[in-house]
Parts: structure tokens; C-alpha cells; sequence
């Protein structure tokens, strides 16, 4: 019978560093991009995580939710300051703004979503975006100097992703040259805006013009809020936040009713369409440029997925090598969990997917600058692709991601459940980003679209570098091998056959009478697949095309290698269904992929502590019992439980108001 | 341009209940098991949810983690008075406390989880199932009566499911004739009993009992924690709570450490095993009846997965018949999500596993109650291919359950994320299924195990009635048809060609010299997929082997078929890997899989909110603002931020304490 192990469990964990066979410090500068970029990071991590006043005195997890939103506003005004203090010293610019308030290091400071974020991140850049020369000029200067706070309102309580039905509806009244904004009804209220609850005093509001009778569809409005003194709403603003979330409880979410609320003419954002004072319309015509916000949006959340999925990794990464259950041999001390090949399974092809998101993402931020400044002379050409693109990899990204985290919670049983485990939190973060900039399945059938138009249109693929493979993977059949490149191959001839296959179905739909909509939509279940496979046969050939072209030592480079070859053959077994189907693979072939992925997750396991401490995650970003560098997992978890106010008395009220009275009444 | 659809959103989801085509009150008697059964369940329902005083004031999201506790503390202790209320008015017995106090009653009224469960279901019945004849006469009376309040601590913070692993130890003082507990290290704390924290007095302990200077293994002891007048914890008892969760904040889970606690010989349960006066171990063979408690309780899970998923289909499918969004015909109106085909698929799988689940979890309920008769007589025979089978069925519910409930809060879009939307909460409590009693990887491990044995013993199996396929499944080969019956004789043949083939490779392993131990982790990946279509082969033929035996209408006789029709035709489908690789299955026999899949769920569209009608569930249950029976979904929405504590005043007190300061300082 064994007992009594003490601390013994660390010391096999001590041991996994010097098993390494590369040096964490190597790939630590890969992935920044850069030494240099390494120590901007960590002098930026420094500066503010080391704050004392940017601690919380108690874990949010026990506050009520509204001293969760105090908590937040009292962070979130000191973390602005301290980001214009850097500016001031002339270190960055908006991209410090961005990391900062939208990016990872304000989700560790913040921990539960940031009230002030759509500031920055919607409200300065719709400005910026769509209002005129004299708008820029009195708008920018006051909210960069954030003597206004503002968010970005969009989405209403009935109406989310289709925003022609919205309803909100701006009247011109060109007597007093002013609009006048009026919810018609319930589902008309402005519903999720972050910020917009009781923090924010000003808001672009998007609506339906109407002038001289006419409606001319959506646009933003500038619209003040609250008075800037006493921030109490203004007359006809009828406001407050929508309540508890899942996650991201912080933010402040909010909603917003109007009630003949009027405007001055000047506030609506002008720079594309016009209201002369008489009432008249002016449209223009160049409204594909405003797509460039939403695309960037999107490259953002493919950098995001990764993160997450990062932290995850390395929080079940280094718990599993801590963590001692059952004996593999009997008569042998408890084994680490990170030893059951099942334990690799779960985690290894996550690490993986980190890196192969990364460098999708990387790829996605170049084609991105790519096509913007293409758009800045007018070139449009790109876009659709673009779009596409980036929708799709949003959906695969954000899904897998989402997934993957639960698996890593999962992997750390029990305590995984903990909030100190940071486990929980970063799912309600993660699982977020599945519905909101475009609804995955949305996405997936945008996406859908441009395939099967591409496709149906037989143009000249080969300038379209995403497509260029359709040209020949329908009767190219490469013959198995083990290797990145036929997998790649594989999908590809998957992806066109299906292609093909619901194109097929959609034209034998209408040729029984279908109308092309209804045929599109009883196809769909099809063309979400498809388009996935799509995405995927993305992320696999360019992280192996990313990984070829890195400078880096042979250690690492066999390491890249392997995952490369991991995160592709577990992609590939995972679609065993559509490959049998639809490619030459044999069902022993299937055997060969099977011990292939047995023998990556066996070369990776030295190395696992190793990779996820190249992440490079301060513990105080990561903020996981779990998960700490040095291991000490039940000390940390330990404490962490003493900061329950619950405990901090031995007995709690409770007892003498109902527990004593029911036992006592029992007798 | 559309706006001011004021409440026309409810007018086609009030048409929906007149296209059912069968009776939902057939359907509801149905699944209760007769009329009688919901006339019981409807009065339990209306004694319990209609008293005033157990609705909170302000919704549990919004109080901070020590005003949960406290709220569920008084609610837990109502709740016991009011069963025993029913009890002496000679209502029900047991059945009565584990429905409302373990059961989906309960977790309406707490809404996340009860302090005082484990009182019920884990302390008494194991001083009942393990307590001689005095030890039952001492306790029970008091345990039942409720004069003392107890729990069940057998995990520690460093051990969870290698539970021979356990540090806790009793060593046993012949002169004072009492047990000593000690917590030899910090990883020997007990950790994540229920009522632990704060709550109980008493804990059944397990421990290592030494006597005589040697161990032998984990037993229990009954231990006093806290005084009974004054609730303090005793002299050498660590005791509180182990912090937040993902979800069950109410339950006060809770750590505890020993230093020399000092307990009466008599305080050891001893109906198999004892300890004389003079330190004598006596030990007892019968340590396998310990089993049925753990068989009985994943039985029970089994069932809670059908619940949780039939409460998530039915906010989903309730929500997207009222939700519009966008028209699949331009100049059409926004049409019902639950329209879109890709919704249907999301939603309309879910709804038949409730079916498959709750049918597969009548089965196992016989079938445990058979065996359980038998172990009363002495024959243990059937209890190894009993406990396989829970394992399986208990790790394949709960995590279909649990990714289920995720597709339909997906499913539900930014709406779902809310916490009034419910699903939230549903998910914390679905996903801890996984890991709690019996991880799902290890249970799976353990079917696999003795699937393993079994094969390899080639023992008759004609008397193991979940076995008997492997008899003739690998040879068999029935040819394709649209049928239940072809899938269901699909999947046994892939099930024995796995089989054989992890066998196969566990064999060769050896004979390249790994030891068996090796061998096995070595082929764990195949070993669990192998368990799990294991587990899937009888579902699907439970499901459609048993409403083939109810006497129903001929209207929901169709309606049944197809459900039975739709969960294996999702199951074939999600695995055409194996069917392609195991089975004649051809790639166009996948089109007819499709073909059907798709059918299905247009036959299945004009019965969805009539099906879910018939899990008839009740407003307080369900407590979704997004699920109510009269779909005025953004009125309850709406109303449910107004509980918002923040939504109160109209300015917060961060305005002026932190925002106006920075807001004016930025100027």
C-alpha cells in the first residue's frame, strides 16, 4: 500500500525539461517572429502584469456580477492610462492600443472581457472608416483623448446576422435638419454591444435611413448617450446591460431602446452616402470598401484561436506531467498521466493544431495587407477570395479551437472543473468566438457559395491561389504514401469530388422542381461539409509550406516536423470516411496512418513539456493552478481555495439561520 | 426595406402546434410510463415549484459565490422539510428524496446543486450497504431523521480514480481502542466531496487502516467534523470549501485534512470487514457487492444525460421556430431558423438521442435490478458484462449529452450564450458527467478490457446477451439496405473487426517484446474507439428493439420510427470511416445514407415543437428564456435583464469613483 508521496510528484516533472531535445528559447523567437519581438513582448508583459494595482484583491469568480463590472471599470480606466503613458514615452502606437485592450495580455489583465474595448477597436475605427473629413476632425481628437467613451451598436435584440432586417429607424426632419431615432419595437432594441450597458457615453448606432418617405437601408450614426457630466441617459435613451453570460461578464454588454431621440444632421457618418439639409440621398457607389473591418476582424480571431488553444495546451501539458494515476506495470510507483497514450492523444494533436494555426494566421494577416492595399487603388478583384478565406477559417479555427480546449479540460478530470484551473473561463472565451463576427455555419455556407460559384463558372482558376487546386484534384490520384504532401493531395481530391458531388445535387434538385433557393438550402448540410474540408486542406498545406521555409537549427527542424506530420495525419484520420470515399485509400493503408500517429505522439512525448513552454506564457497570463511553470500543482490549488470568502470564517451564517434550525426541528 | 415586425414573430410558432400529426399527451404518458406516472410527476411538480419560498428573489448569476451558497443552503433545507412533509403524509419514500433531492427536481429548484445532497444519496446508503446490524441501529435513525447531516469523502487532492492509491490513513490504537486519522502529505487532503465545506457534521471517511503495524487497504469510518451546537470544526479537522467550478456553485464541495482526529473503534464500518478490540483484522470475501452502488449510480447518470439533452433540444427547437433570420426566397419574409436544413441537422439527431438515450437507460434500469437479484442469492455471474456495459453506456450518454447540449446553445447564436437562455448552466452541469463517477476514457478502458478478455478466452458467448453478436459478426456480412437492421448488423460487424483487430495488435506488440501492460497503453487509442462503437451498437439496437414493444397510436407509431430511423442513420453516417473500412459499405450506398438522413428531417420539421412538447417540461424547469412554452422570447429576454442589479440605478458608482476621473483627465 502506498502513501505519504509528499512532494515526491514534482520531482519527474523537474526531470521532463531536460529531456528537451531542442532549445525552448529557439522556438520562443520563431514564434514572436524575431528576438527582437520576443523582448518587446516581454517588456510589454512586464509593464503591465507587474503592476501591484492591476491586481485583483479577490478572484472575480467570487465577486457578484456587479462588483465584477466595478472591478472591470476601475481596471480597465487604470490600463488605458498606463497604455497613453507608453504612447506618451513614445513606445507604439494603436497596435499597443490593440495587444493591450483587445489582445491577450488585456484578457489576462481584465480576465472577464474589458468594458472599454469597443472603444478602440469599433468605435475610433468606424469613425475613421465611414465619417467625412469635418466628422474625422471633430470626433477622432476627443475620443482618442477618450474625453468621450464610445461603442459600436449594431445588432438587435430580433436581428443579428441579417442586418438588412434591421429595424431601428433614423427620420429626417429637415425642418430642424436633424434625425430621429425610434426603436418600433422590442426586438428593434440594440442588444450585445459591449460597453454600451453603463460605461459607454456615446455610440454608432446603425439604422434605417428614411428620408422624403424613403427608406435607403442601414447606416451609422453618431448618438450621445448619457450626459457627459452626470452620465445619466438622456431623455429617450432607454438603456441598461442584458445580464449574465456564459462568459466575458465583464464587458458590460448592453442594450438600448430610443425614443424620438433626435440628432443633428452631422452625425450621420458621411463619407460614403449623404443627407443634404433639404433631405436629399446621395449614395456612393464604392460600399465593398467597408469589408476590410470585418475581414480584418476575422485574421484577429484566427490569431485568437490559437492562443487559446495554446494556453489550454500547456495548462493540461504540464498538470499531465505532474499529475501520477494507476500503474502501467503493477508493482510500479503511479505513472504520470501524461504517459497514457490516450492522455497523448487528447493533447499532442492540440499543440500540433497551435502551431498550424499560427502560421494559418500569420498567412491570412499577409494576404490580408496583401488585398487592402490593392483595394486602396481600387483593384476589387481579390476580395470575393479573401472573404472567403477568411470566413472559412474562422469557422475551422474558431471550432476546433472551442473543441480542442474542452478536450484539454477534460484531459485534467476534476480539477479541470475548477475555476482555478483557468480551464473553465478560457472556454467561455473560446466558445464565443464561434458566434460572434459571422456565425460559424454562416460562414461555412459563405464560403460554400464562392466554391460552388467558382466552380460553376469554370473560370480560369489558376489565379486564384486557394482554388488553383480544383483545376486537377478531381482525377489526380496521387498513390498512397506516408507523407504531408498526400494527405494534402488527398483532401484536395476529397474537397473537389465534393464539390462536384453537391453541385450535382443542387442542379438534379432543380431539375425536379426546385427553385435554386430551396435546392441550395436542402444541399446544405453537404456544402458545410465541404466547405470545412476546404478550409482544413488550407491550414494543413500552408503550415507544411510555413515550417519549409523557416531558418532554424536540425533539433527543432525534426521537431516542426513532427508536428507538421501529426497535425496532418490526425487530420487525415479523422476524415476516414470522406478519403475511403472518395480518394484510393485502402483500409491498410488506414493501418499505416494509425501507427504513423502512434509513433508521432511516442517521438513528441520528450518533448511535450518542452513545446508548450516555448508558448512562453507568463504564469500570470496563464493564472491556472494547473498549469504554473514550477508545477506545484496542489500547493497552488490548495491556496487558491483558501481565497474563498466562504473560508475565511469556519462557520457561515447559514448554520444558525436555517441549517441549525432544520436539524434542531429534525429531532 | 423591413422593420416593425412588432410580435408577428409569434404568429407561425402558435401555427406550429397545429401541425402536429399525433397527440403529445399519448406521447408525454409514453415516456413517463403511463398516465398515472405523469399525474404523480405533475403533482410533485406543483408542490414543489409553486411554493413561493423556493424561488430566489434575485437570480443565482448575479449574487456573489458566498451569497449562492447561502441561498442554497436555505433552499436545500425547505426542500427536506417539504419532502418529509410528503413522507408523513404517506407519499412515497426513497424515491421521493432521490427525485427531489438528487434528481432533475431538485436541480430546478437550486438551480446549481444542493449542499445536502450527498446526505441522501451517498451517506446513508453506505452505512446501510457497509454498517453491521448496530452500526445501522446507531446511525440510520439519526441520518434519516436528519439530526446529523453527513457526506462521503473518499477522494484526495493527489488521487482520484486509483483509489488503492489513497493516503488518508487509520491506524488503529489497541490501548484507547480507537482509529487515529492522519493526512500524512497535503496531497492526502480529501478534496471535492459535496457538503463538505460547510455544510455536513459527519463523513463516512476512506482510509489506509494500519493495525498491528500493517495495512490493509482503504476502508470506511464514520467521523464527526463539526460540533452539533455549534457547527466549529472538531480539534484536527482542516476543513472548507475547495472554491468555484465551471458550474455546481451550490454544491459547497469541500477539502479535509486530519491531524491525529481520534474516532471510536466502533466508527469503522464493519458489515464485511472489522477490527477486534485487541487490533484482529477479520476480512470478508464479498467485496464485490460493493459494486452495485457504483453500477447504480451510472445507471442513474445514464438517464440524467437523456434529461439534460431533451431540456437543451427543447430551448433550441422552441427558440428557432420563433427566431427569423434572413429569407431563403429574396423579397420573401425572414423565414424561422428552424427552417434552415443545417439547423434541423443540428437540432433533430439531438431529439431522437433523448429517445435512444432514455430507452437505452430503461434497459440498463432492468437489467441492473435482474443482476442486483442475483448477487442477493450469491450469483455473481453476470455482473462482470453488467458493470462493462454501464461503463460504456454511462461514458457515450454523457458525452454525446454534453457535445449535444453545446450544438444546441450553438445552435440558439449570441442568445444561447445568456445565462437567462439556461443552456449555460445545463452545459456546466452535463460536461462534469464526463468525469465524475468514473472518467469517461477509463470507463471506456474498462469495457474495452473486458471485451478483450472475452474474445481472447473465446469463451461461449451466446449467454452474454450484449456479446452474442461476436459470434457471427465478423463473418457475416448482410448486403446494404435502406434498414435500422442493416446499420445495427453494420456496426456489430465493425465492432468485431475492431476488436479483432486491437487484439491483434496487442499481440504483436508482445511478441516485438513489450510487455502486456505496454502492449495495452500502446494500443488504447483503437482500444477506446473500439469500446465506444461497443456501446453504440446498443443504443441504437435497444432504441429500435423497444418501441417496437409499445402499444402506440399509429400516428406516433410513424413519428417513433423515424426518430429510431434518424439516430441511426446519424450514427452510420458519423462513422462511414469504419462502415467504408470494415463493412461492404460502398461510396454510393453513402449518397442513399445521405438521401435518407434528409428525408428524415423533413418528415420530422412539422412534429419538432410537438416533441419536444411531449418531454413536458415545465417553465420553472426549464427556466430558459428562450424555451418557454409560449415562445415570447424576447419579452422574457428583456424582462430578465431587468433583474440585472446593475441595471438598477441608472449610473453606476464607477462612473464616479473611476470613469469621470480618467474621462477628465484625458482632456
Amino acid at each position: 500500500m502506498r502513501e505519504g508521496k509528499g512532494k515526491e510528484y514534482l520531482s519527474k516533472y523537474v526531470a521532463e525539461r531536460k529531456k528537451c531535445t531542442f532549445k525552448t528559447e529557439e522556438l520562443i523567437n520563431v514564434l514572436d517572429g524575431g528576438p527582437h519581438k520576443t523582448k518587446d513582448r516581454k517588456f510589454r508583459e512586464k509593464y503591465f502584469l507587474e503592476d501591484p494595482e492591476l491586481q485583483s484583491k479577490v478572484p472575480l469568480e467570487y465577486l457578484s456580477h456587479k462588483e465584477k463590472y466595478e472591478e472591470a471599470v476601475r481596471k480597465a480606466c487604470l490600463l488605458f492610462k498606463k497604455v497613453q503613458q507608453l504612447q506618451n514615452e513614445g513606445r507604439g502606437g494603436m497596435d499597443n492600443f490593440r495587444e493591450v485592450l483587445g489582445g491577450q495580455l488585456g484578457s489576462a489583465i481584465l480576465g472577464d472581457g474589458n468594458p472599454l474595448t469597443l472603444h478602440y477597436v469599433m468605435f475610433i475605427p468606424t469613425i475613421m472608416g465611414q465619417g467625412n473629413f469635418e466628422q474625422q476632425a471633430e470626433w477622432i481628437q476627443k475620443a482618442w483623448e477618450c474625453s468621450i467613451i464610445g461603442t459600436y451598436a449594431q445588432t438587435e435584440l430580433g436581428h443579428g446576422t441579417f442586418i438588412r432586417g434591421l429595424e431601428t429607424r433614423a427620420v429626417y426632419d429637415s425642418k430642424t435638419e436633424e434625425f430621429v431615432l425610434n426603436s418600433p419595437s422590442l426586438t428593434a432594441y440594440k442588444w450585445w454591444p459591449g460597453g454600451l450597458g453603463h460605461s459607454a457615453n456615446y455610440a454608432v448606432v446603425v439604422a434605417q435611413l428614411y428620408t422624403k418617405g424613403q427608406c435607403h437601408g442601414i447606416h451609422p450614426f453618431i448618438v450621445q448617450l448619457r450626459d457627459e457630466e452626470t452620465h445619466v441617459p438622456l431623455p429617450g435613451i432607454k438603456i441598461g446591460e442584458i445580464g449574465c453570460k456564459l462568459g466575458m461578464n465583464s464587458t458590460n454588454n448592453g442594450y438600448l431602446g430610443f425614443e424620438n431621440v433626435r440628432i443633428p444632421r452631422t452625425n450621420m457618418l458621411m463619407k460614403n452616402n449623404k443627407v443634404l439639409p433639404d433631405g436629399t440621398y446621395q449614395s456612393s457607389p464604392s460600399s465593398k470598401l467597408t469589408y476590410g473591418t470585418m475581414i480584418f476582424v476575422r485574421v484577429v480571431l484566427v490569431q485568437d484561436a490559437a492562443t487559446y488553444l495554446k494556453k489550454s495546451v500547456t495548462i493540461a501539458t504540464r498538470y499531465s506531467a505532474v499529475r501520477r494515476q494507476c500503474q502501467i506495470k503493477a508493482e510500479e510507483p503511479e505513472t504520470q498521466i501524461l504517459n497514457y497514450v490516450t492522455q497523448q492523444h487528447k493533447i499532442f494533436p492540440n499543440i500540433a493544431t497551435c502551431f498550424a494555426f499560427q502560421y494559418a494566421a500569420n498567412w491570412l494577416w499577409d494576404i490580408y495587407n496583401e488585398v487592402n492595399s490593392q483595394l486602396e487603388t481600387g483593384q476589387l478583384d481579390n476580395l470575393p477570395e479573401l472573404h472567403a478565406t477568411a470566413c472559412v477559417l474562422k469557422a475551422v479555427s474558431t471550432a476546433d479551437a472551442a473543441v480542442g480546449v474542452e478536450i484539454c479540460r477534460l484531459a485534467c478530470g476534476g480539477h479541470g472543473y475548477m475555476t482555478s484551473s483557468n480551464l473553465p473561463s478560457i472556454y467561455g472565451l473560446v466558445t464565443a468566438m464561434c458566434t460572434y463576427e459571422g456565425e460559424n455555419t454562416v460562414l461555412l455556407l459563405q464560403t460554400a457559395r464562392f466554391l460552388v460559384k467558382m466552380w460553376q463558372s469554370k473560370k480560369n482558376l489558376t489565379n486564384l491561389p486557394t482554388l488553383k487546386y480544383l483545376e486537377t484534384a478531381l482525377h489526380k490520384t496521387k498513390p498512397f504514401e506516408k507523407s504531408v504532401e498526400w494527405i494534402i493531395s488527398a483532401l484536395q481530391t476529397t474537397a473537389a469530388r465534393k464539390i462536384e458531388l453537391a453541385n450535382n445535387h443542387i442542379n438534379d434538385r432543380i431539375k425536379r422542381g426546385q427553385s435554386s433557393e430551396v435546392a441550395w438550402n436542402n444541399t446544405s448540410i453537404e456544402l458545410v461539409e465541404m466547405a470545412d474540408i476546404h478550409g482544413r486542406i488550407f491550414i494543413v498545406d500552408i503550415f507544411h509550406q510555413s515550417i519549409r521555409k523557416l531558418q532554424v537549427s536540425p533539433e527543432l527542424e525534426i521537431v516542426l516536423n513532427q508536428l507538421d506530420q501529426l497535425y496532418a495525419v490526425s487530420q487525415a484520420l479523422k476524415l476516414t470516411g470522406h478519403l475511403l470515399r472518395f480518394t484510393d485509400l485502402t483500409a491498410s493503408n488506414i493501418e499505416t496512418l494509425q501507427s504513423w500517429l502512434e509513433e508521432l505522439l511516442a517521438a513528441l512525448r520528450p518533448n511535450a513539456v518542452g513545446l508548450v513552454d516555448s508558448f512562453d506564457f507568463r504564469d500570470e497570463v496563464l493564472a491556472s493552478a494547473l498549469g504554473a511553470f514550477d508545477g506545484n500543482v496542489y500547493e497552488r490549488l490548495f491556496s487558491a481555495a483558501q481565497k474563498s470568502p466562504l473560508n475565511a470564517e469556519p462557520v457561515n451564517k447559514s448554520f444558525q439561520h436555517y441549517l441549525k434550525p432544520f436539524l434542531k426541528s429534525s429531532l
